[in-house]
């Protein structure tokens, strides 16, 4: 490493270099809510968007000292790369004026999960929670594909803002799996036309309810295992110095005891040598 | 076993045979999906349907080959039944175009479910869960069964969309069960003309729903005694490992001793014949 | 106990004559069912009623049976005057024709849950639950009035359907409690009037979301408890056996040392008496 | 202390004088509940008034005495701040007619939450649980800022009584995490205009129900383990004394033996003196 590099890399690993980047996102989210508001943004809308753009700088320059600090292990970090993501995203051209693309600068504020430790903390239970939930998520899916599928094919016809396309028929089976509306706005419809519909539906739900719960034990089985073992290898530590400390005041009699037994062994091996006189 | 069968049971044991299966469940799936497209099913109509009629002779020559490889056996499992089944759904006369029995035609992709060992699992665990579950489902039942005959009884003749006869109330008190649109949908207007008619849904409320959280707990404390019980199990094992050293030190000394005192009675009965000079 | 009364409770106690009221019982449920049928009534109802009549007389019977058996001791069982109420509910006078009235001879169906034993375990169960959470139910029900007073008195004038009386309101809050249709139904409405009102509901909603959860997890800590003290009891045995036979091991070797030890003192006892000639 | 001070401070400790206020607080209570009924407030609305005004004299009274007695450890206890506010609410001048202020007068029921010390035990609990759900609420209130701009900026020149200001989408997507209406109520009519709305609310959906979930779960192993704690070392100590017990039989056996084998060295020493005649 070079000694311009390891300042650099110093510089950007010091706590008042991120501290002052925390500040410069929270300024950053401020100004974005601020800009929500028509007033506001007539009274200083050039303020708040000259703000957004220094935000915007100072943010690509972090990241460009980062990466001539880590080179290629600058990827290595998930979190590089969410940062990456969202700076990027204001990068965008804006000429176009799509309002969704001026939406989502403000991800950019969710920095804020990447910056703080314990944030990050949370954010990283969250998706440790993930790989267990695989083989659930996966069904979820089938199932939703396979009902999505039959829901367009049998009542796509009829009811085309519901079922119409398959996607609007996982949007549909999403939907009724939350129970918004399911009866009163989409089964009962519906039924009008297909009397028998409630017999795909509440299956529907049954199942779909079901394996969320299911997913939701698994998930909590596992955190709860994890915290229980902790304990139990604390007591089990416990345990330990119990049985050893109180073995050990037996095991100190019995040595006690065999030095005694010595002793009488050696008085009686004198005894024997007088006796052979 | 002939040597035919034999070949013939290899033949669909083998990866080889169940990722081809798997693979054509996967196609097919795919393909299914396509066809709710008018779009593609306009351009390439014939071929999705051919494939379909391709993949459905492949799973009847699949589940020939198994029950020649298995005989009566093959009925012993219940994955065979359902396989049996969804493909059976498939050969049901078409001609009559009833658009029910066409999308019936996808449940085949839930063979996914049957075909891959883990979602075997998962879905094995599901069911797994249900006998414990089973003295408060009767009971949910049994709750249903009265309320839903009470509702019919008291308001079918004002909301016969609603309650005009056993099902139609059934349905519904699933739909209130749910809490989807229970006020403003069905217990208000029904209230506008019985006043006291919350002192029947509320309670149907309050029992389901406590009904249903204790289900959810007798399921959560089975599983999680399932994993404490393996986890407890294992650390007994550490425990008596522990004791058994702990004590096994001591004992070693006593033996010691023992041996000591042995060879001082040992000496002693030397002295004694000795002095009996 | 005389001798009739003897026999009568012989056989009110038999496993026949409590098999047979089942029967009548689920028998009777069915009838009930079939008399929600237009069709059915209008080709058999007088069949139904009378089944129906036969079956409540049968029920009269029971009781009385029961009562002579076990005289005031009978008062002393929950679930006889839980039968003793919904068997009563049947006799009430008829001819005003009420139709709430008709629809209560339903709930006589529920004395399959106080007949199977299964089923009074978990009624059993359930009512157990509740005790332990009696202090929540009475913080929510406090929040309830609270919060039931003063939306009468801010919103009662404006909105007299949803909060013209304390007893309206505490209805609204139920609804809104449950979450069913709270904002699009009833909070924005009542927003277009009085813009602050989501500082009055949303915290409603949070404090008895966070209560109704406390409830619940309350409720799972305690079975959870139950289940792994009797899971740790079980433990104990076991882990008491352990110490216990690996100790004996070594108590074993002690005392057969001890006998050692005293023979080893006889013999030198001898000696010295040899000795001492 | 002067004999006054400590005069009221017996006097605002005795359980006389808890019980009467809290006589007077389930009272005033009542009245209050009653001032909600048109009828009751035209036939003695004038005593209702005067009762709730004595009641209100009657706490402020109290706040005196013990605010005498306590001095300002009066406010080290949150209960007295929570009794302050509460009571200070009926002293806001009424003459402005704000019918909110009004309802805000209810609140003092509340009181009864701090005065039965069984619902201090529950609503202590609640806040106790507060602390360890910090971090994920944090982090929920970011994603629900996040959110909140994005849809302000994005749908809120089409919608603006539900994006219209920052304001209103925070309350809108608390509205949706509740699962209110999201569809049918607000997604779908944005959707007509933005078809891809989808994509923002949907995760948004799955990402706060994913956060709430887990702020449940980790609240649930942080009360089982506090209760498993308990329960472990109340087992731990049943094993300490399992352990001790065993091993003092044994260490018991051991002593007597030491001293059998002091016993027979003596005999020897005397053996060797006699022998050394």
């Amino acid at each position: 490493m070079s000694a311009n590099r390891r300042k650099v890399y110093d510089l950007v690993e010091s706590s008042t270099f991120k501290n002052a980047i925390m500040g410069v996102i929270i300024l950053n989210a401020i100004t974005l809510g601020m800009s929500t508001s028509q007033y506001l943004m007539g009274q200083m809308g050039g303020v708040l968007s000259m703000t957004d753009n220094v935000a915007l700088t100072i943010f690509v320059g972090e990241l460009l000292l980062k990466f001539y600090a880590y080179r290629l292990a600058f990827f290595r970090s998930a979190w590089n790369i969410f940062d990456l993501l969202v700076v990027g995203l204001g990068l965008l051209p804006r000429q176009e004026g799509l309002s969704a693309l001026r939406g989502l600068r403000v991800i950019r504020a969710m920095r804020l999960l990447s910056v703080v430790p314990q944030m990050r903390a949370v954010v990283q239970a969250l998706l440790d929670a993930l790989p267990g939930m695989g083989a659930v998520i996966v069904m979820i899916s089938i199932v939703f594909y396979v009902f999505g599928v039959m829901a367009t094919l049998m009542y796509g016809a009829s009811f085309p803002d519901w079922f119409g396309t398959l996607g609007r028929s996982l949007y549909s089976l999403f939907q009724i799996m939350t129970l918004e509306s399911w009866s009163m706005g989409i089964v009962r419809p519906v039924m009008a036309q297909y009397p028998s519909a409630w017999a795909f539906f509440v299956p529907f739900i049954v199942i779909t309810a079901f394996s969320v719960l299911n997913l939701f034990i698994g998930l909590l089985v596992n955190t709860m295992q994890g915290a229980v073992e902790e304990e139990q290898e604390r007591e089990f530590e416990d345990l330990r110095k119990l049985v050893k400390d109180e073995t050990d005041v037996v095991d100190a009699h019995v040595l006690s005891l065999t030095d005694e037994v010595k002793a009488l062994r050696a008085e009686i091996s004198a005894l024997r040598r007088e006796g052979g006189y």
